[in-house]
């Protein structure tokens, strides 16, 4: 089974942007709420979207299941306060179980999560708490997505490892859910989102866990960092010296048993080197689709996020990796999302 | 001949920080300034710092010139106001020029510029080119290292290819001189300084450049990258991909008539991919000594940062490669470089 654990819903329905548009400005003229209600959206216009985007490449791939998440992008935490963060996380997990519950056998869901910077950022935490509980308990999902700069693009927050977030990640624990680690927009001018402040924020988290000892307060805490990774691999010689440097642990003991690496590099290159890098037990199968980029590849002929083309492309990647990368570790890293393969294998 | 493009003073005697200190603890306090006058450090003590550090190390690994700079975490350009990093600089670069004095054969100067964040930037980027000038025509200095952030880890400005740094561009392409382009510390407790703000700033400041039009208003600007260009050649497919998407031309075409990198990355694996993803024209060799790593590496017996002794190891390189990337790239980046071994030659 082939698990794509990093899926947006970039492609969802005009009318999800155009609430969100209203929320926003309704709050900026008046600090007035608007109203989830207002929100409509048909089956149909979810299936159109869903058949001739996410499933439609699915197909063409051959991949089995995607984690699906809101647009990424799109939770831009930083408008409005608390609670506009909170609507705003609800109508958009509330779409993507919509999906999930369409296209049951395709697609598991993943939440956004209220966040807020700043003065709010203590509330936001526990209101991410309770969302994550509600998605998972009462819509089936089996992670969210844990923004490490909620301020989006100016890192005004505490780093991710900071006890603010210990209420989040108590709740995780006894879920016993993952988090990706994945920024949100950028609205600085000096910082692109999907090609600077992406990779940043990976890049910054897994520092941020290698300074801390976060693991040892939470030892079965998952973190995935998306894009794989950042810059981190490639620099990985740099990270093993700091460790050095500062007397610390080793990667391998202090992280990799709780932080994992996505596939979505867009070139064979880079998988190569995130492969052979990073053990193949800390490497889920993604390929962020449909995302940051949706050209062909002329060198290649198939899109730059397909990225199961490239790994099926790999000759260092021998079958029992293979298999861990493409799905078994997903299995392990979001067991509940094993628990319901287990019960809709029982069912048949 | 083996040219180190990326050295910094990180070992400059204490005298230098203690200034620095009382510059800053006296303008916080009383907005006073603190006279260069104040800094006494012995020609003895220059000979010791670059003797036991810098110097020994090319010995040893066989380098015979280092392109060298103040400690680039020192510049820290938020601290005071455009007055203070006016100061500062001149202070730092004049201690290179001492070292550059003493030491003629092994080490030429690059320099530190006095910018300054928020409304002091266009007035620091003018004070920049006066410094640069001053530091390439009194002092033999060949580059400068410009920061794409001086709010130090905020990101408070705006991109390198805004039209505020244009009077700069116009000095370095009147000099004929480089930039490397390279952060300084990071006061922002979730953005790590060498491990996670160095490596950001390189993205980011490769995407700013992605997505404008500079090197076509200035067709001989030269901009080094360092730490192997932070995450963009493990990301190169990302690179090409949204390129494409935006219809703009291709990474070759756009960038890397002006664009180079440095081969700061601490594995060999790492510099593997950046050797054959970036064309060896665009490669400087670069160690970062004494930098942000400063352990032996146990599994190859070499310092982290020895990558002289992890280039060697590449099988990869052919003789003309490794020659323009050991040395070649650089005289055509420095041509003052270039035009000051000729001199030297000559005399001898």
């Amino acid at each position: 089974m082939i698990i794509d654990c990093h899926g947006h819903f970039t492609t969802a329905p005009a009318a999800l942007g155009q609430w969100r548009e209203r929320q926003i400005a309704k709050f900026e003229a008046t600090g007035a709420r608007h109203s989830p209600d207002e929100l409509r959206i048909e089956d149909e216009e979810i299936r159109a979207a869903i058949e001739n985007g996410q499933l439609k490449l699915q197909r063409e791939r051959g991949t089995d299941v995607t984690l699906f998440s809101p647009g990424a992008g799109k939770m831009a935490h930083h408008y409005g306060d608390a609670e506009t963060s909170r609507v705003w996380s609800r109508v958009s997990n509330d779409l993507i179980a919509r999906v999930c519950g369409l296209f049951p056998d395709n697609f598991v869901g993943v939440c956004q999560l209220p966040q807020s910077p700043g003065d709010a950022l203590a509330e936001s935490v526990r209101a991410s708490a309770a969302e994550l509980e509600r998605c998972v308990t009462e819509l089936g999902f089996v992670g969210c997505l844990l923004n490490p700069d909620p301020s989006d693009g100016y890192w005004q927050a505490p780093p991710l490892t900071d006890r603010v977030y210990y209420p989040l990640y108590e709740k995780m624990a006894e879920l016993d859910v993952p988090a990706m680690v994945h920024v949100a927009m950028s609205r600085n001018p000096a910082v692109q989102g999907t090609c600077a402040h992406y990779l940043n924020g990976d890049t910054s988290a897994f520092m941020q866990l290698c300074e801390s000892d976060l693991f040892t307060d939470f030892p079965t805490l998952r973190l995935i960092l998306p894009h794989g990774g950042g810059a981190v691999p490639y620099h990985w010689g740099r990270y093993r010296g700091m460790m050095l440097d500062r007397g610390r642990p080793p990667l391998e003991e202090a992280l990799l048993g709780n932080v994992f690496f996505d596939t979505c590099v867009y070139h064979r290159r880079g998988l190569e080197l995130l492969t052979d890098i990073v053990p193949s037990a800390n490497i889920l199968f993604a390929s962020e689709m449909i995302g940051a980029v949706r050209s062909v590849d002329p060198e290649t002929g198939h899109r730059f996020d397909d990225t199961l083309a490239l790994l099926n492309s790999l000759d260092s990647l021998g079958p029992a990796e293979r298999e861990a990368i493409y799905g078994g570790n997903a299995l392990r890293v979001f067991p509940r999302l094993a628990r319901r393969f287990a019960k809709q294998e029982a069912a048949r």
